[in-house]
């Protein structure tokens, strides 16, 4: 038999769709999935916390198949992973189209300042001019990662008559390859960052690019706090090299309540709530693991592979 | 000489472009615009109140030809307008695009209860899991009016994946007639208000129409506060028949501060800023007004002409 460790949360949406050649447990406290872990052939061992799941995969040392509903995994010890052979699906394009959708409820809220209509309405206040007066339409987006969330987010902006130019290693049709976006970051009224968090893309948006940018620009961040190198960034909007940024990811997350981020009327600081935004994510999730448990048992290839070594 | 009495906030984008048949008077302020009034042919009496642009055109006896940047001008005597045969144009269109952006904006943030977010980064407090987590993508959407605002809601829901199904007078491929939407009130998760103020449309949404609703159904108010049954709407916010409804419209305006509708959790207030959202309004206006003086001096038509008694 293959056994297979998961998480009770999902139980219900998978149990009934389980090969009959794998034997499933399912674990509702850590102690249990501790317990359980070095059993596992295959292993789906999120929690909320991400150090049990670090301890959990370091003890199961039979695991040839991780899965995980989040898309960026760099928290785990992919060295060993990769080191064991271990196979891992992501949760890749799961929660794209939450996050899309956050992208552009970001860019809205800044355009209109829709945190003082809130404030607003709290103190039964009827104001009298809007407070943000920019238009989407006519716009330019530089897109950095063209990934799942990446293509999510363009046709939405483009509903918006948003010019989006998106920058991919690989390069191609009106796409910016690596090298080319530096140069160009003045001619841009966004720059969402998409990006998986890797080597490559640790500490991309510092002082010189904040530099370059439009000073009317807006940085919006759903990649990873460790993408933008956050003192260069806090100092941007301090000193309005920038006009605001929206950064639903942060060094270190949480952000520290005496972070001074909080309090600038130009950070949106949205505390990775963008992938967690929906209500569709776990059924999306184990629908794509129960394709993959059935392949796997029929000796199939997983999919979307995440590969430890480029770390996405 | 043909006298045109207009704003002087408009002066700097108009002045060099009046004909030389034309003698242009530039008001400054309420007693200004008063005294000039009575000679005009050609007027813009837009101020920030409605009051003195009513009083403005009850003065102008001479007015044949009346212009706004406003769309909805059900404010003004309309009746005397029609008796006297003063042309009028508005400002339809002007500001659809970033009243539609104000329309995407209000969902998006409901959806994913972006205020409780803003209330958390002003207390400095992370929260762990998302407040909302409605996904747009995959909703059905009514679209009450397809005039100048309605056709620019719907292509940027559809780039959210939302089915809009748009209601017309007029009916039309794909498009639901004036008796056909109250029967399908149920099948949509979202119901937006973009109609003229007209006999018509007032009151349109009232008690029975919000229960015949989805009990998650949003209520989307961007057309005129007297277009909904607003008491009912009340009732039906707090005993939550509908989940939520971003009103940007209200009776009266300003909602007075101790109206219910400013402390409940599922009403959001946007104060009729929708069309004042945008930086290029004048510009556009300016432009339109340009184009349609040098039409008048030629005896050329205007566009777009509004009419008094159908209201729009």
């Amino acid at each position: 038999m293959t056994v297979a460790v998961l998480s009770a949360l999902i139980r219900p949406m998978v149990e009934q769709h389980i090969p009959d050649s794998v034997q499933a447990h399912f674990y509702t406290s850590v102690e249990e999935l501790y317990e359980l872990a070095p059993q596992a052939e295959i292993g789906w061992f999120d929690m909320d916390d991400k150090a049990p799941m670090i301890e959990a995969v370091q003890r199961a040392e039979k695991l040839k198949w991780l899965n995980s509903i989040y898309a960026g995994l760099d928290f785990l010890p992919l060295d060993m992973l990769h080191r064991r052979g271990t196979k891992i699906t992501n949760g890749i394009g799961i929660n794209a189209i939450a996050i899309a959708e956050y992208v552009v409820m970001g860019m809205l809220n800044i355009a209109k300042d829709y945190r003082t209509i809130v404030r607003a309405q709290d103190r039964h206040e009827w104001l009298m001019d809007a407070p943000g007066k920019i238009e989407l339409a006519g716009t330019r987006a530089l897109l950095l990662g063209y990934g799942g969330i990446g293509q999510q987010v363009r046709p939405r902006l483009e509903g918006f008559g948003v010019e989006v130019v998106p920058v991919r290693r690989s390069g191609g049709d009106g796409v910016l390859g690596p090298d080319e976006w530096r140069g160009k970051l003045d001619q841009f009224d966004w720059v969402i960052l998409a990006v998986p968090a890797t080597a490559e893309t640790d500490g991309m948006i510092g002082a010189t690019e904040l530099a370059a940018m439009k000073d009317s620009a807006v940085l919006v961040n759903v990649a990873r706090g460790t993408v933008v190198d956050q003192g260069a960034v806090t100092a941007a909007l301090r000193d309005k090299v920038i006009a605001a940024a929206m950064l639903d990811v942060t060094t270190p997350e949480p952000l520290p309540a005496d972070d001074p981020l909080w309090d600038m009327e130009n950070a949106h600081i949205t505390m990775h709530l963008s992938g967690r935004a929906q209500n569709s994510m776990f059924r999306r999730s184990a629908e794509r693991f129960v394709k993959n448990l059935h392949a796997y048992v029929a000796g199939d290839s997983l999919h979307p592979l995440f590969d430890p070594v480029r770390g996405y």
